[in-house]
């Protein structure tokens, strides 16, 4: 590529991102949630708008959009980025919405510039990936790398009573004339998207480049001792759950500090029963969410958990039951296009920082069909999932040229892995 | 007093205790909430009750029931023995009426056996106790002493907007025609209460004699730190209020049980904010409850746990905001009736323990006007303020026989400190 100033197409992505914003349910923040109508108002603009610059638009049968620019070599399986449009409640402008927004000017640029590619350029932006409506997430990505399956659409309910299946059918979308989603013609995915975390800020990178979206292992403590009057019970005669959750948690954490990154483990829920400041609790219900990128270090970490749990419990008499309700693989990005990434972002000058992903993206299952990569840029503070949630000018548009890089290699020069 | 078989007043104290039990509202368990209907039914029993047994009967303006034995000293101070009629939400069939039903049996007994005392003997059913239906407690034994006011009654509004004055009226008290309930003419008070805790049957004793009830402070506790997403946050990056307060939980146990009997420390009500698995936790709130039965110790353990609070939150980069919202001084009892009662005790072949009471008992406030005593039966498991609080007929006996003893010294000896 050659190094034409790439910050002509910041503007495109800086106007899709602003209109973006103003498809939203009442605030604060924007909340957009899978097929209710700002979510169809959203996907209807990207098409028009995609439609104007000139791509070949289309939809499939769940709600995903895309728009594509022919490659010189029809047909072949095409290159692919974008991300999720829709967001959790009050959610920030930026979750999703950059990487579709960076995409479409990427391959708007990179067609101006360049004129087609060898290989098809396609953006996406995927129906859902937060489960902020229904219990479930990634159904865009997922039913195009076929880990799930339209059927299934009317088993999931909203917190409204209404099915996904109905939802979906009153979207517009569900119907039998509209493509089926699932795609075996991707030879590659790369994804901006917002860091949604404080490494990049604290650390003082430019961009980061994921070399794993971690896994995750998220438990269900209960803890049950004997609730008695705080008053009259001698601590020598207490099986206080609360201590031995103190305990636990406390382990924990020094635990998770001594694995070091990008072990991370969190107490984010914790309950009492009954709750009450003049009695001893009964039972303490609370969550572990243990993250690794590594499958062997993950699971040892998860067993050290367990292991954790049983000897303390057993020790104050303490009855412990431990359910594991969430266990997802980590999932590596390919090391080639990560490699280019990284090389990419070095010889335009930005400091990139190769590292985990904590959260969860669509590329995770997209890297089930195709070699895939991400770059993200420094979130503000790490805010996301808020109204607060903010990533400069400047650093969507470091992004933004790393991907238009990226993107080029795999097109226009057919470096594939 | 003669050896007399005290067991015959047994069956009168049964009785009472089974008739009080049938006034509730909806179980399970005993609800008489301060000037309910039941809570009405209950005292109009009693005032029955006791007229039919030849007592003088009765009532004062805020709702206290009276029976009285006259002694030959007309007109001296009188020697009181009773309890509380009111019952937290379904709760169980002891708590206080064992008291005023123990009290009854042992006035009819002394006066059937040994004719008129030299002091007066008076039984009270105060109103209330436990705090349950207004903001307050001890509105009974508090406005005997007069640590109320009745021109207070007014502000105190129950969870139906209900003010205390309107509940107390439509009760059918706080006329003017009704004696105030401030008394300056009691010589003693010797109250019998179960124990509600697991001491006496843990360690074997068949009564408890209190040296003193301990004192309380509570505070509240929160910590502000930073929300983040449980996965994108590394360990080093963190400000985890949760894993400061287990830190503080831990440390307060190991306090606690270092400081020894009768220290008490418990966190019973511990809330995360916002309590959701995969964010780490913006803030948590949560209460520690201190008892002791020494001012001086008490004090000193509160300073500690002030400085724990501020340690761990300090090194953490935690904000604390410490608050203290309940701090009362420990009541000790009369040595010389607490020496006189386990003297008793031992004599018939009982098992006395000198105990502290940790919880608040109506004999905290009369020890502010008089000497003070009170004695503990066994409380199964410990459980009280529940349906499945139990005290067996020979605990309940044993602690009759005690208090029938005791208020024979007072009232007919004249054995006062």
């Amino acid at each position: 590529m050659d190094t034409v100033n790439v910050l002509r197409a910041a503007p495109l992505m800086h106007d899709v991102l602003r209109d973006l914003a103003s498809f939203s349910a009442d605030g604060p923040g924007v909340t957009r949630l899978l097929y209710s109508r700002e979510w169809g108002e959203a996907q209807q603009y990207l098409m028009r708008r995609m439609t104007t610059l000139g791509f070949d638009v289309r939809c499939d049968r769940v709600g995903n959009v895309y728009g594509r620019v022919e490659g010189a070599r029809y047909g072949a399986p095409a290159v692919l980025t974008g991300s999720h449009v829709d967001t959790v409640r009050c959610g920030g402008v930026f979750d999703g919405a950059y990487g579709i927004a960076a995409g479409i000017a990427a391959l708007d640029w990179l067609r101006r510039t360049y004129g087609p590619p060898i290989r098809p350029l396609e953006i996406v932006s995927f129906c859902e990936e937060e489960g902020s409506r229904f219990p479930l997430s990634y159904w865009g990505s997922g039913n195009v790398t076929g880990a799930y399956d339209l059927a299934e659409a009317p088993r999931h309910i909203d917190f409204a009573g209404i099915s996904m299946q109905e939802a979906m059918v009153a979207a517009g979308y569900g119907r039998e004339d509209q493509a089926l989603p699932r795609r075996t013609d991707i030879a590659a995915f790369v994804e901006a998207h917002i860091e949604q975390g404080v490494t990049l800020e604290r650390l003082g990178h430019d961009v980061g480049i994921v070399t794993a979206i971690v896994g995750q292992k998220r438990f269900i403590v209960k803890l049950t001792g004997e609730a008695n009057h705080a008053g009259t019970t001698p601590m020598t005669m207490r099986r206080d759950p609360c201590a031995g959750a103190a305990e636990i948690v406390a382990k924990l954490e020094r635990m998770a500090l001594q694995a070091g990154d990008p072990l991370v483990a969190t107490v984010g829920r914790l309950e009492l029963s009954p709750n009450t400041p003049n009695v001893i609790p009964g039972s303490v219900t609370f969550t572990i969410d243990v993250r690794h990128a590594e499958e062997a270090t993950l699971s040892a970490f998860g067993d050290a958990v367990s292991r954790l749990v049983q000897e303390v419990s057993a020790r104050r008499g303490l009855q412990a039951e431990t359910s594991l309700w969430v266990d997802t693989a980590p999932a590596p990005m390919h090391p080639a296009l990560y490699g280019s990434m990284e090389r990419i972002s070095a010889a335009k000058g930005l400091s990139p920082r190769l590292m985990t992903s904590g959260a969860g993206h669509d590329a995770q299952m997209l890297q089930t069909i195709c070699p895939s990569a991400m770059v993200f840029v420094p979130s503000r503070h790490g805010v996301s999932h808020s109204p607060e949630e903010y990533s400069s000018p400047k650093a969507l548009e470091d992004g933004l040229e790393v991907l238009i890089a990226m993107l080029y290699e795999l097109a226009y020069e057919e470096r594939l892995p």
